[in-house]
């Protein structure tokens, strides 16, 4: 119950290799970033990218995985298929998910969803402003009524994802658009929450308001402990005329 | 509006030339079983079964489909992916879809649910009892406060789905289980229903409340009238200091 | 299935009388210019206001009414708490519920949530735009991406209801808030839906986008035709040991 | 964060005075053997009965109740109306609500739901299993796929709640029923689980997998540390033409 979280922070990492303007915001990575403010909060915290071995993800490192947290944007389509079936039955077996930003086009996301989860964009700095709309839910545990964060790229509606089981925020761009920007959903025995802040020349994951929410989403996503799910042939519990065991 | 609905039913098609109990049956198939009472409602009906070139499902028959059914059980791998792809494209697009019976472990349900959609099951021919738990849901119109079915299969949970946008009926089976039987969910701009009943060797779909509840379905999982949602990069709708359109 | 709507517009009709500003952009009342436009679309209509007796809503008028259309903003206290008992059973037995604009503070909306369906407000004639986020939802048939609305009243989360069965449309406000403008939510038999616009003093009820979705709304609420629900006492379905009939 | 969770267990207490049968099962009353349970678990525990000065519900008990657990079965018309707009207010300010078996007709349980939350019931103290259908849920953490109870009484669909925000449960009986067993909903900030068994001549509440639920419900429903939520009259975030502050 009282166990350390094991988190897994993974990170394409590209950006930060090919343009100079992302590693000046975030010289350890963004994974560097993520998991720096993660270990603060007293997680059991490793980092993974794209170009490890097996992405990073292997079984042994699976293993150890309460929650893994996803960034990726510019190289989707370099994440193995094998891999993302393997993190998609982790999930379905418990382990949590925390999709951020621009991994709303990972390949993971999507096979979890069965919806392209495309959406509006634009790089404009504008303003964001994230408001909570439910306001007992334990991600925004701390958090006041809404978040500020000065300059972000814009995601619009209409987001391609099925309904959330529970829409936490909601976000307001300056040039016109809303989000639904803090999304949770089961599947399985694992918990996903999507949140949308975290644009790569932005020093959002800097931002207290929002290490506060993905320290938050870490927490709840955690796996509950109970045997696993057994599917397939099944004897009956009561009495059946005529029904001879197979 | 009142525009007559098109249904396109699709069976695998398998059992009925293998399994003489199952011919038995169904000597139509079951698409027979299932085209012949819609047709009887005024729908616009058509079938297509597995062994058709591009199983039936070709763009020309696709583009002409407001509501599609499913049924398949022993063949699900003989489906084409970039069939299932395809159709999935036109869930996302506003085709609904009614997935019956052992359709829960077809590759188009399995894809737009993300999870495994397995479940417990048995074959004692007990009995079932379908409850109606959302009282004023279309697709229990005219339907009483159970159905009840003699014989069929048990499928029994946990049935491994996201948790269903609404869940319309639950199932009583005599060996003790439950299971959520009537489910739904939208994808895109697509309506999805899942029915559980339907074992190939019961006269289940000659059954006057389960052609009900396909026909209340059908009804509700008509497409809307709307325009294609739009995605990618966009203009802001109001001011931003500094922003040049792109 | 195809028979004629039966809808009651009720409204509390004090601004008009009031308010000259009111009475110039409403001469025939908020329930005028509700009912003319349902009129319009074919449905049989009748409005009922606060100052007729039992607020026009005789058993006589409930019992002719298919959907009722809530409006009331300054007189909600005047409204009698056995009329508000009566309509809430009407609902839960079927009857559809469509609550505007500042009917979210009517003893009828908060009776049927639980909550104080409390919010943040300001009067500055700022641009609403809502953003339709379940695009399949035939509350939203023939609307685009979004309705645009020149000048309105802003309404502000934290909204407090119950998280909405189906969210359907989220506003922008020129100020800087969200707001969850379309909700669905079902109590009994009966379909309640909340639609933000519609301030007194401009011609929201008037916009084509918005008499479409309320229109598509009334269409949507309708009652389903199934047998009254049993409750209480129930002798068994099958076999228990011991039993007598009681 | 790791403060001791503060619990009111509430009972009505009058079965156990007036029915021997009752005392028998239960001789500390029903809220004795819940709370010792709970006192147990570690848990800050205090009870409260209908008897006591407003029911043992006074401002500075709930001022230092984070869960409050209730049940009631043939006093529910004793319970003062202000008091249970007390409660009311506590639970959309943050407080967990757990309301158990017989607890569907108590007035709280009735004015958070806004739907009559009645039933079909038997007592033939037959043999129910409630299955686990949302196996990552914290509120079955260390709980196998079901719960079997010997003897309970019966409590059968229609059950006239709204859709719950998640379904965690649901029973099967051996007359040929089922309900939906384990429901959570948000009301506000506060969190409300209704949790089906507790028959009060049944030892229900002695059953380690009931109170695991019970135990584990408590966690999940303790309140997020968050300011209170601002209603009313608000300033604009943003710049509006021809705004004066107000």
């Amino acid at each position: 119950m009282s166990k350390t979280i094991r988190v897994t922070v993974w990170n394409e990492g590209v950006h930060e290799k090919t343009h100079p303007e992302v590693a000046k915001v975030y010289p350890d990575g963004i994974h560097g970033a993520i998991g720096g403010f993660l270990k603060e909060q007293g997680f059991d915290v490793r980092t993974a990218t794209l170009d490890e071995p097996e992405h990073g993800l292997t079984d042994e490192v699976l293993d150890e995985t309460d929650v893994l947290t996803w960034w990726g944007h510019m190289a989707h389509h370099r994440v193995s298929d094998e891999i993302v079936s393997k993190v998609q039955q982790r999930v379905l077996a418990g382990m949590g998910l925390i999709v951020l930003h621009s991994g709303h086009f990972s390949k993971i996301f999507q096979k979890l969803m069965g919806t392209t989860c495309n959406l509006k964009w634009r790089e404009a700095g504008e303003n964001e402003r994230l408001w909570v709309v439910d306001p007992g839910h334990p991600i925004v545990e701390g958090v006041g009524p809404y978040i500020d964060i000065e300059h972000e790229e814009m995601y619009g509606e209409q987001f391609d994802i099925p309904a959330p089981d529970e829409l936490v925020l909601i976000s307001w761009f300056k040039g016109g658009e809303v989000f639904r920007s803090g999304c949770t959903w089961t599947r399985g025995k694992g918990k996903v929450f999507y949140f949308r802040p975290g644009h790569e020349t932005f020093p959002t994951y800097f931002h207290p308001q929002v290490q506060k929410i993905i320290t938050n989403a870490v927490r709840w996503a955690k796996p509950v402990d109970r045997p696993a799910v057994e599917f397939g042939h099944s004897q009956p519990l009561e009495l059946i005329e005529g029904w001879k065991q197979q």
